[in-house]
């Protein structure tokens, strides 16, 4: 099943995305962390919403989405997880997984706007499989954490290297309004089965950029699960970036970093594309 | 005035300490984040509760105190922010602010216990004050700044130190379940003025480990929230842990870290005192 958050009437909903458009789901069913939240009890009913209980089926083009879930709890994210991201930026394959996060103000639809800070200078795109946390937790075990993840989305983890690299800390670079666009839609783990075998590129411009397949990871979604809980609890709706793969632009030489007006494209193997563009911030 | 949250029936309710305790507000008022975001057409009715308005007085001593605010959206921290303590991390006085975060999961109640983690080996008490933003924002100058925060509270960034410093990244030592005790009210900030004068004390088991003023931050609060609020749009409710005096414990040589049954104490000029237990995790 793909879910989707989307503006009507300047308020968000929640629907089904099917052949032919986003079918809204009645508004009892809350938001996408509400449904997450209830999502045992509500599965069966999601799926049997027709359109005749339904409201008037949404053609897909004429549809705002939304981030998925507008207002994650979390945005985690993990660093250096693909061997050939790595070489390009220079170091080696970390014994341990290295963990920071986006700040959940950095949530943005896929289709809308990356916005060029004016304080920034080396804006970058990073394509990456994001999963969703459902059944909350802690010390999750890796063979426990499949049963955690309620699905999947296309991510960009954009990244601002002259603030991300200024000290010893990322966040701030990876926190910048607008920088965490994901969706399209959540695509339920039910339909994925293991994400460990997906093809993820960037386009900037219709030129690839990123070419690569999620069984590349260094450390797989479930030993990232397994660790993150051990340190705090997960909770239905946090989103985890499980990192990018070689291509981004601060790997080429001389750099090649976002502009004013560049179209940046991720997609994934059956969880769809994502698409933005730049614009420099006034 | 002094605001604080405090377990009812199981459940989360706001109320004004007082002489004598605790003055509940009606439920009418909300969350502490409700009534952040609607204070200016709030505080007089808050100001104007009165015993015969509200519930009974509760005594402070049977309160249960939660955080006051029970899940900020977000908690900014910086590090590196008084001298004495940057001689004692053995590092220099950085050119730009360093910020890292806390996850929202780790927000604890002002007198809850401090859980030692089974995967940990040295955790640390921090001494901080804590800023609650008010009135929410993007590219706050730091004129403008004081009028952006609500209130102050009393803050521990408690750091698990060998996985601060296991890699470069220091969000995982810093988010444990438990790890960021605030509290044991909110104090507005018109009831302080400038914040930069306070003294800051850290006590472990009695003994008096950091002993600073805010007078000695190197970045202070409004520098923070002007170069925070470059990058992200700050809301009510957010929270900033504007770093840590001298005295941490991974100071000492040998260092001295928190064992189960510690005491730890922090209290700040004007804004009170938190107190918690520590306990091992079974």
């Amino acid at each position: 099943m793909k879910l989707v958050t989307f503006a009507t009437g300047g308020q968000a909903a929640i629907g089904r995305v099917e052949e032919g458009g986003i079918l809204p789901l009645p508004f009892g069913f809350g938001s996408m962390i509400d449904l997450i939240n209830h999502w045992p009890e509500r599965e069966a009913q999601v799926r049997n919403v027709t359109q005749t209980t339904a409201l008037e089926k949404l053609p897909l083009k004429e549809a705002i989405l939304l981030p998925p879930i507008p207002r994650p709890g979390k945005i985690l994210a993990i660093g250096l997880n693909y061997a050939d991201h790595i070489r390009e930026m220079g170091g080696e394959i970390p014994e341990r997984q290295v963990w920071f996060c986006k700040q959940p103000t950095a949530a943005n639809g896929p289709f809308q706007p990356i916005i060029l800070p004016k304080v920034a200078r080396e804006v970058d795109y990073e394509a990456e499989l994001v999963a969703v946390i459902g059944k909350g937790g802690r010390h999750i075990s890796r063979e426990e954490a499949p049963n955690h993840v309620f699905g999947y989305c296309v991510g960009n983890d954009v990244s601002v290297r002259d603030w991300q690299m200024a000290t010893s800390q990322w966040m701030l670079g990876k926190s910048f309004d607008t920088h965490a666009p994901f969706g399209p839609w959540i695509t339920t783990a039910d339909e994925i089965g293991d994400p460990h075998g997906l093809g993820v590129r960037a386009f900037v411009n219709g030129e690839l950029r990123q070419d690569s397949d999620t069984s590349n990871l260094v450390f797989d979604l479930w030993e990232q699960i397994a660790l993150v809980s051990q340190v705090m609890t997960l909770e239905p709706g946090d989103l985890i970036f499980t990192g990018t793969p070689g291509g981004v632009g601060m790997g080429f030489k001389p750099p090649r970093y976002l502009g004013d007006g560049d179209i940046v494209r991720i997609e994934i193997d059956r969880l769809g594309t994502i698409e933005a563009v730049c614009e420099r911030e006034e």
